[in-house]
């Protein structure tokens, strides 16, 4: 198998630590893209993903996935060990409900203000923004952490009551509000505590 | 099971073509949200789903789960036959690959075409409309009609050469932009021809 990623992106971070969870890093070779040259917006790279984003994942079959969770759901298909996408018909679908809301409310929201609202990737990169509807995703990405707080006072994990790829969605989705300079406020504590134990899981697997 | 749903929009009706296909709608008692009179902005509505959206279906377990793909994910789970999420690990990557690209790219991008560029449900509901972005997505949706249009001039169907989830969702998205009156260009014959196999399929289901 094979990883286009990009480091220090938040999308190939969440790929990154499905893998390594699994103990199948190794297994794996990984392809730097430098997005900041352009190098995804090429005809070679357009062919293995249309709409130009990293990560993608080329398949031990030999075909091009893209999508997060696409690629997580071929991985926990393909090495069924440690479960990240549920197993019983509740888990598989707590886990994609709470999966959708940390990409809506968290992850792509905070992306949307990082392009849209702030310098973002540069002039270059940045060529269609709207920097309104990037305030409105600002807000919405506020709202999400404070939704996320309520669901982790009451549970460990973010669905299911086990770790899963939901967890590594926040997880990261977080980290990238920090990078983009969004306040993620200091009383929303059960998330905080909750950012620290899954931090310990993914440096445990890393 | 039961099923809140508005009868007419485009997520509710993507959940029942899955319980039609799959032969067990009599299993299903239905609930009408009367979103126009805003019956989804409720107390009541927000503790079965605290985004405030259609569809969710109450388990068989008596838990709630939103969000059409985690719904969707649930069914196939529960009820294996006529399988609409993939079976082998790379079916299960590119249906989900695909039925993300047709949320992303035509089902949420004409729902933001019509929520913030349009009318949409009326001023009562469309509090917090962003007229450029509705614009931005009306692009990426007719994009979106072209980029399905080239898979399906050399695919059957929309993933992985079978009927899946994600022909239901591009299916309800092309009828949404239909009635949010995007254009569907008629050059775009293979996205035609696929639309009349489609709904042939889910009127034999009906």
């Amino acid at each position: 198998m094979q990883v286009y990623e990009t480091t220090g992106f938040p999308n190939p971070a969440r790929v990154r630590a499905a893998l390594a969870y699994k103990g199948v890093l190794e297994q794996v070779e990984f392809t730097e893209v430098d997005v900041m040259a352009k190098a995804h917006r090429t005809p070679e790279f357009y062919r293995i993903n249309p709409l130009g984003t990293v990560p993608v994942l080329r398949t031990s079959e030999g075909e091009y996935l893209s999508e997060s969770t696409a690629i997580t759901e071929y991985l926990d298909a393909r090495f069924p060990q440690k479960n990240l996408t549920g197993e019983s018909p509740l888990e598989r679908g707590q886990i994609h409900m709470m999966q959708r809301r940390a990409e809506a409310m968290v992850m792509d929201a905070v992306g949307a203000y990082f392009h849209h609202a702030t310098a973002g990737l540069g002039p270059e990169l940045e060529t269609n923004q709207c920097q309104e509807w990037g305030r409105i995703q600002e807000a919405t990405a506020s709202r999400g952490f404070a939704y996320f707080n309520d669901v982790l006072a009451k549970h460990d994990y973010v669905a299911a009551d086990r770790f899963s790829m939901a967890d590594i969605t926040l997880y990261f989705g977080l980290e990238f509000a920090d990078f983009a300079g969004i306040d993620i406020p200091l009383t929303l504590s059960a998330l905080a505590a909750w950012r620290e134990r899954v931090k310990a899981i993914l440096q445990s697997n890393g």
